[in-house]
């Protein structure tokens, strides 16, 4: 991990752009994260579009988190911002922009081609990315995961046991294979909806939320679309995170 | 209303029963009320079992609110408790336990016959125990109701101009027609679903919650069965009405 800029943001938050090897990456901790208090982290998922284009609702979430005496970090995904693309992924894309302009359903062929090599592909990229902040002597754990593709977060969920909660975002296309992986997820999750989601089948997302094995899971629906999570919404999964990351 | 008992409570909450007319009613204030300061008052609809019976977990939510410093009241349902029962609502009762019993769906005439007089009946006596609870010099606005038969707060939302948010349990068998009113519904809403609710129709309460007319509308669904709602989800509806409430 290699810090290249670092900056104090006005509340104390330190933020610190890094690299992975190949991959960007951005970690804020709290004014209070020292050596002698180690502060518990959480990995703030994004959609595909480029940390630089999410970055405001990005640091948005970060400094709530900081407010909560949490350090936050996130990576660019495999083909996002400035990292290089692939031909298979590039082709869902157009594939699925093509079905979402022809105002038909997507079909399952498509999102699988999207979701599940994007999966496949960042799951141990932020397996890697949490190696090297645990390895920061300011950042301890316990670990929650945030946001982002929901397919992204279900995965971790699974593989990642130093992951012990998770905030989803049901928000994006999920695979019918990841149906049968959230069966196996045991951890705390609290599922945000936004009800009128344009991009988003809700019915899929509430069978998403009944298929979750674990035996504490909150699902927040709110209404508007897919942006339009409101203020006391993070509040709600912020306290989720202190009730479940506080040492 | 004539307080016919009162008490202080350890956390010196005062709890008054009293009747108005021939309804029991109980309220509850913080220590905090005063004449010169005035507090919020919450109505808190309970299940037609009898107050006696629900006191337990009556006394647990006034106590909760009244640490967020607003008082809380309830009355005593048409057909409850000491209350006098009346034919038709003991038929539809054991027409209902017989449709239970026999493990069928039950009808929509049932529902209609069950809860549309209850409705009825119920609405004017809350908006009557209001009258008498807002001439209290302790008591002031806003007021919001919380939990209950799920019909009669979406009638109360509707009709009485002075509440001013709700929390609603989606926990009771709900009449078509209500489905129009809550489209009616104009005040904030924070829904509580018991995902695993035996008594419950959880697609009815989907789409309940999908009629709303109210723009800020939350939906919280947690683990478990109609009586197994998490400390924390009452948290989170103590601060639905803190942000709404509180002056």
């Amino acid at each position: 991990m290699h810090v290249i800029s670092e900056q104090r943001l006005e509340d104390g938050v330190l933020e610190r752009e890094f690299t992975l090897g190949e991959i960007p990456g951005i970690l804020w901790t709290p004014a209070s994260a020292s050596v002698s208090a180690p502060v518990p982290l959480v990995l703030l998922g994004h959609p595909p579009m480029g940390l630089r284009l999410v970055y405001p609702r990005l640091v948005a979430r970060a400094r709530h988190c900081a407010a909560e005496g949490f350090a936050t970090a996130t990576v660019e995904l495999p083909g996002s911002g400035e990292r290089p693309r692939w031909p298979a992924a590039e082709q869902a894309r157009a594939d699925l922009r093509r079905a979402l302009e022809a105002g038909g359903p997507v079909g399952g062929e498509i999102v699988d081609a999207l979701m599940l090599p994007l999966v496949d592909k960042a799951v141990p990229e932020w397996q890697a990315a949490l190696d090297a902040l645990l390895a920061l002597p300011e950042v301890g754990g316990p670990v929650g995961y945030s946001g982002g593709v929901i397919s992204i977060g279900v995965r971790l969920a699974v593989v990642e046991p130093r992951i012990s909660a998770a905030v989803l975002f049901a928000g994006s296309f999920v695979p019918r294979a990841m149906f049968e992986e959230a069966g196996r997820v045991t951890i705390p999750l609290h599922v945000l909806l936004q009800w009128d989601d344009e991009g988003n089948d809700r019915r899929a997302a509430l069978d998403l939320f009944d298929a979750f094995g674990s035996k504490e899971k909150t699902l927040q629906a709110n209404m508007g679309g897919h942006t339009g999570v409101p203020q006391f919404a993070g509040d709600a999964a912020a306290q989720f995170f202190t009730r479940h990351l506080s040492r």
